[in-house]
């Protein structure tokens, strides 16, 4: 079974629909493409008792980690670690590992001329206050570190909102242990376009080929693109070897394929969703 | 004090990151910009338990309005009714009104040649079995009905997962109930670009002018476009009377842009996010 991750988005521009959250999606997508399963994604504004509450029910339902990303940086409302904090009930305090890289930093920025000299004002070493127990993880392409800690069963992980900050620490540092975790477990998915069915007329067709092939999980998406209504058909499975995936995922398509032809469909590899 | 509301969107394909939630910030803009308060986001996968679990939590922390999205197509993984039925303790069955409306679709189909016949298999069935004292909303584009029910102090909105779907649901079923319950309350937002600042140079600058205007919630957010890092400056507010609003924050913008413009920052009018 593949290990069960959620994911919390904090930012207030989130909740007001100003952006996208593109940073949960690639995520979403890289984790599951790592063999874990996300189970569950909150999204919560800048505030600590929210950020808090998020935290807290979702290591009830105790999964093996716990991502956070948004609220890290030097303003006042960057409150994801008080709100960690709060969550597992640790005090949070100026963590030295942290405040040497976050000093690094500047000193990299005074070297650049982006400053004049490094002056650790309070904004700034707040950025290295962590919850106890907690480590640094290296933020190679911006100030604030990300942050990991176990509690319990769980690893909770945070992460910067700006995306390249995010994603670079995510690669170098979050990935190996997501690994480990995972073992050997691998997802494997592949979609097709059809048109010339209806959904209702197939969903009965689908429950039988799903009967047939218990490991794989078939969805169908009604899409409106370039003005022509099509269905477009998911199929993905999660198993310990790849080769295995690979054959469940075909043995369900072929089915599938023969079925839908026979209904009057024509078939076409789907295009890729947007990154 | 604008009223609360959660939303819940339904589907594995954004657990797997396959998606970009666009559903969930249409709505969240939408939501906002008639005046409420979207207090938090949940996404889970197309599971009876998942669904349940997550309006029961989104009620107890008794929200105005829960909307959820998708799950509810005839396929045997659109499963929101029967959640939201489990987390409610309600019974689900079939609804005449909205039998009539699933019926009514079908026959337009045969009208216009997509099927021969009108059949009411058990997964076109489905589309029309509500929680009880649940009514369902009128699918001006598609085939399910969008479906409203109260419980407690909460009105509970499940719209379908397809865009055009939710939207024109939204639009002609929802908007009137939000309104009505927004009363007079309007949300007014800015953004600015500034470049050659740091951010956390400015941090204490905000602190203070946040300070002097209580009302103006101002955040800042480091991008990276075009390969020019910048700040963008986001002040936004919610008033009872437009004009108070739009006052409220052009004071903090005009304090906002000589600070920065003190400390070098050079100013332009912000882009509009993607929609």
């Amino acid at each position: 079974m593949p290990r069960p991750i959620e994911i919390i988005s904090v930012g207030n521009e989130l909740l007001i629909g100003k952006i996208l959250n593109t940073n949960a999606q690639w995520l979403a997508k890289r984790v599951t493409s790592l063999g874990l399963d996300v189970r569950r994604i909150n999204i919560v504004g800048d505030d600590v008792e929210e950020i808090s509450n998020a935290l807290r029910e979702a290591i009830q339902r105790n999964p093996s980690f716990v991502i956070t990303t948004g609220g890290l940086g030097p303003t006042f409302d960057d409150k994801t670690l008080e709100g960690v904090a709060k969550a597992l009930q640790r005090r949070i305090e100026v963590q030295d590992q942290a405040l040497r890289m976050v000093e690094e930093k500047y000193r990299k920025y005074v070297e650049e001329g982006r400053m004049e000299r490094v002056e650790l004002t309070p904004h700034r070493v707040k950025m290295a206050r962590l919850p106890d127990g907690a480590e640094p993880l290296f933020n190679p392409v911006g100030t604030a570190p990300g942050v990991v800690m176990k509690h319990n069963e769980t690893t909770v992980i945070a992460l910067p909102g700006v995306p390249p900050e995010m994603k670079a620490i995510f690669e170098e540092s979050v990935v190996p242990l997501l690994k480990q975790a995972a073992g050997n477990v691998t997802f494997f998915e592949t979609s097709i376009d059809v048109t010339g069915c209806m959904e209702s007329e197939i969903a009965p067709l689908i429950d039988r080929i799903m009967h047939d092939n218990p490991y794989v999980y078939i969805k169908s998406h009604p899409k409106f693109e370039e003005r022509t209504p099509h269905l477009e058909f998911h199929l993905s499975t999660t198993a310990d070897n790849s080769e295995v995936a690979k054959k469940r995922v075909e043995k369900a398509l072929t089915q599938l394929s023969e079925v839908l032809q026979e209904k009057g469909g024509k078939i076409k590899p789907s295009k890729p969703s947007i990154n």
